[in-house]
């Protein structure tokens, strides 16, 4: 007879308490300048070492994976643009999406005409910084608010970007949390935007808190692996360095805008069959607050990677309001104030439940599949008959009837139109007599 | 060649008239008390027993079957609640729901305070007398209205409930009509409750006049089995017994609660796709009236057997108001009145047009399926071209194109948005020439 | 590497020019007296001729087609119905619909009652004369306005048909147009109608239209045939002489009722899957008009031969309003002024957005499917990052996705609810990279 334990997680802090923790470590890591290279990414993976035991991989400039190769080490020390007088009009000290990302060294006096062709605003919104990124075209700009770029009205301006593009290194880091199977669910985020809240810092400090929950706990059945790496070529860099465990992959989730008061929303996998779809909506739709599902598409975050038909894996994406789809994306707007300690509560409650299905989920045996068995004489069942049936029973009733090896509790929860944690309860009840066991 | 009987069910009473008898046997059985076992439950089979051969089976208390074991023969004499000055409150003899089956023999003198833990009534509608069992436990309880229960002031009084629980039998009838083919429509009834009439006099008294009108029958196609058994202990006894055969049943159906003015429900099987689903659905849907479909669920009657894993039949419940879905069921308003014999003849009408397809129901082949066969040369069309087509012609058109050996009729029916009836016909048209052959 | 040829349909006419082409076309065959068999029918096909080396073919009376024979050939010269003072009331010269199609020979003085029996008015519609037909009864009769009918009050009158049914021939054309590949696109149209516009001479006049343009093609991807045959008769008797290669026939539409005011309605195949459904659907639902998908029945027009279960053709039918569904069908009022040069031109332009997909879909394989591949480094992704991704990007990341071997790209301009034509640039653009490869 197969042993099944039945996980409860423990957590340390209350959920609300995690949101705040969450909070603070997206205060902390904000202003640092991050791309998909460079100090800050790793300084960035640094803090969140301070956490657990991050496996902090470095691939140097030119190895190539797949179809890409590793582009060279951006740093950056200092940056604006000044007029020809030495007044600082635009300072990176100021605001990190002020240059563009993988910006060339420049230091020059450009005429204002220019200029212009070098720098990104948004009309729409006046004061808001947009961030831009240049990473495999050999160019340099300035982003600012459009309210400081109508202030640029002399013929020409000195501009200075104190960065180098050397080879070097690009980093990532990996934590794995091993369980009684190798079945693992991958927890992804991207780590390569500078000053911008829910994208992505939100995701960054709620895998930090996810990852501490189950790093605590004395047994888990399933394995669990978080990567923090940056975004496209982190994930490519990812994937190509860990082919050969792809495999155990049963389930996983790109997070990010994570932290924003839209409601919960999922993105699908590429497939239509998904095991992580089947969680994450059993998860949405129970838990009785507003969300939104999506259909897969090719662009967003780093599903498109692990969605690419040669990887294939079933990961899907559990968010708030996706790419692109609120004003202060991608802007300096995308700050402190968008994100909240409840927003980043209530994901992270909700990655827990999914959690708690991926631990707990298993399909098995009624050992007395001819007719009802007698729950009566085990203790399972009320004394007296008549009267409607309680929905505890039912939850029994129901888990015997299709504990047919065809279905997971999981799919029993769905199809009794019950919470996953009702029919677990009911589960672990027939467990302990003779009634149930687990399928090899 | 295959020979195709084509069969059109002769009739003794009109649909009205079998609704009119079905309720007289439900008044002549309204009084007898009955329960999983006992004398009122034989009693009530021999009178069945009159209307065709039936073969009442005993089985002895402690026989195993499946995870069950037959319990006690339980038979009651009298009982009632009296005040110590003689004075009887509730007395079985006015209403057989009083006692809760299987109540243990007592005879003292109780505090009332002791007493109300044996009594059970409903508040809501304190007129009615519930019904309440308790088989498979030791203990005796009352069921009263709640303007009884009121009545109740004094501090002490006497409960006799003479009854005996002892090793005897368990009781059941199966009634089998042979036809050409072993492919066998099961149709079971309980017979375990008391005086209720909806639940369930009612699928006695019409399962009677059903087995009649198919016993009557000079030749059938397909074979007819009913089983009038207690409820769970009954059917899983049944199943347990006939476990060599069960193969033989291509559909079935468990009848009850059929007496109400409710619309026709149907309880669909576990199974995405079932036989028996197929043909209540079209009927239902051609009838005309309004009915409701429900899916599976592992509660309700004894499709609970039928559909438990290790079973799986292809059986649904063909009813009117489901189980708990009508404020007097079970309760002593469940009577007489709640039933009508113009209900039980709606209910026998769906039940033989659901065996009327099972008969005729068959997959045929296009014997000329090279284009369109002229059917204007076998006068099976039309004389001159030009207008819209007729009703029936369009029948036979899609009886030949979809005779491709993967169509049943009803399947044809289903597609072509027509009634079986009409398919039929067409089909018996065509079967007269050379155009279509029974496949094997 | 396999090559792929797309195909990009050069137009000697705009879609406009093309529908008074065939307006014209409907106007010189109008006079003509067609029928399944005859002078007018061969004649119809000699004009066709003009426009291309249509292959015309005989097929004796009483040659066996499946389970038909080829009926005698039937020409009329000339009919009417006169008062015994030598006035003609009813008089073929005026219309051939007059007429029941092959009725017998007659000339002879009938009484009144004698000659309703034989005569066709529509009372709902009091100036149209109906058009019926006798093909396989040896009968005669005329078809006559309301108007006209009620003017008949002698108590005889005499009646002529100076017709003839012999051994003889029917005829039909076929043409095909052969492409790289075998994969056949079949476009029949019926050719058996006098004097009726919508049906069908605007079938035959838009055929007409599309084989010209696919003959004037220098290169195809695939191969294309276009039957003009008598409805059923003729239908059967080319699936019954062309049965070795119709496994090369992979869509394929029956073209009728195509000219009026109508939206473009399609008749899907019997089947669920079907390549012409796809094809069609996407193009309807894509030209943003309004339009009509109905399902498949027996009854209509060809493809109820091509979708008989022996043959079970991919075959549809793309149509204005279908047969039956506007009130000139099949009378007089189906005349020059129902059909316009705008509605054929807009038949036209659906049939070749869906000969367009037909020539350019195929399924490829991404060469590079592990992660996305670097679009930039190939010159194919926007310089600056950060903003939304433009359309035409997300169309490439949507072929690049789904091009797993398992869908075409009409699949993929499904799932991407993006049009084929985008679809298609997008593929075009990275085909002509290493990026995508066409599956053998």
């Amino acid at each position: 007879m197969n042993n099944h334990h039945w996980t409860h997680l423990k957590l340390d802090h209350s959920i609300e308490e995690m949101g705040e923790i969450s909070y603070s470590l997206i205060e902390r890591l904000y202003p640092l300048c991050r791309s998909i290279t460079g100090e800050g990414t790793l300084e960035t993976l640094k803090i969140l070492n301070e956490n657990f035991d991050l496996n902090i991989k470095c691939v140097a400039t030119g190895t190539q994976v797949f179809d890409w190769n590793i582009p060279k080490e951006w740093n950056i020390r200092e940056a604006y643009i000044e007029s020809l007088s030495g007044k600082k009009i635009i300072d990176f000290k100021h605001s990190n999406l002020h240059v563009v990302s993988y910006s060339y060294p420049v230091d020059k006096v450009v005429p204002l005409a220019e200029l212009e062709k070098h720098l990104h605003s948004i009309p729409e919104h006046p004061d808001w910084i947009p961030y831009r990124t240049a990473y495999y075209n050999e160019t340099w700009g300035f982003c600012l608010s459009e309210k400081q770029r109508q202030t640029l009205q002399d013929e020409h301006y000195r501009v200075c970007i104190d960065s180098d593009l050397k080879d070097g290194h690009l980093h990532y880091g990996d934590y794995f949390i091993p369980g009684e199977s190798r079945d693992e669910f991958l927890i992804f985020t991207h780590i390569c935007h500078p000053s911008l809240c829910n994208d992505n810092l939100s995701g960054i400090a709620i895998a930090t808190q996810l990852a501490k929950v189950l790093s605590s706990q004395t047994s888990l059945n399933k394995s669990y692996r978080f990567v923090f790496a940056p975004a496209t070529i982190g994930s490519i860099t990812w994937l190509h360095q860990n082919q050969d465990s792809l495999h155990n992959i049963r389930a996983g989730l790109v997070l990010a805008v994570a932290g924003d008061a839209g409601p919960l929303t999922y993105k699908k996998n590429r497939n239509k069959e998904c095991y992580t779809d089947q969680l994450v909506e059993h998860v949405l739709a129970a838990n009785g607050r507003p969300y939104k599902t999506v259909a897969f598409s090719p662009y967003g975050y780093d599903e498109r990677q692990f969605c690419s038909p040669g990887i294939n894996l079933p990961i899907g994406s559990l968010m708030r309001t996706p790419n692109g789809c609120y004003p202060e994306y991608h802007t300096s707007a995308d700050n402190l104030g968008l994100v909240q300690p409840e927003y980043l509560a209530d994901t992270i409650s909700a990655y827990l439940d999914v959690i708690n299905i991926f631990e707990n989920n298993a399909i098995f045996l009624n050992q007395s599949p001819f007719g009802e068995p007698q729950l009566g004489k085990r203790g399972l069942y009320r004394k007296t008959g008549g009267e409607n049936i309680e929905r505890s029973i039912l939850a029994k009733l129901w888990v015997l009837n299709l504990s047919d090896g065809e279905h997971s509790l999981l799919e029993i929860a769905e199809r009794a139109n019950m919470r996953f944690s009702e029919i677990q309860v009911a589960a672990e009840e027939l467990y302990s007599t003779d009634l149930l066991e687990l399928t090899t």
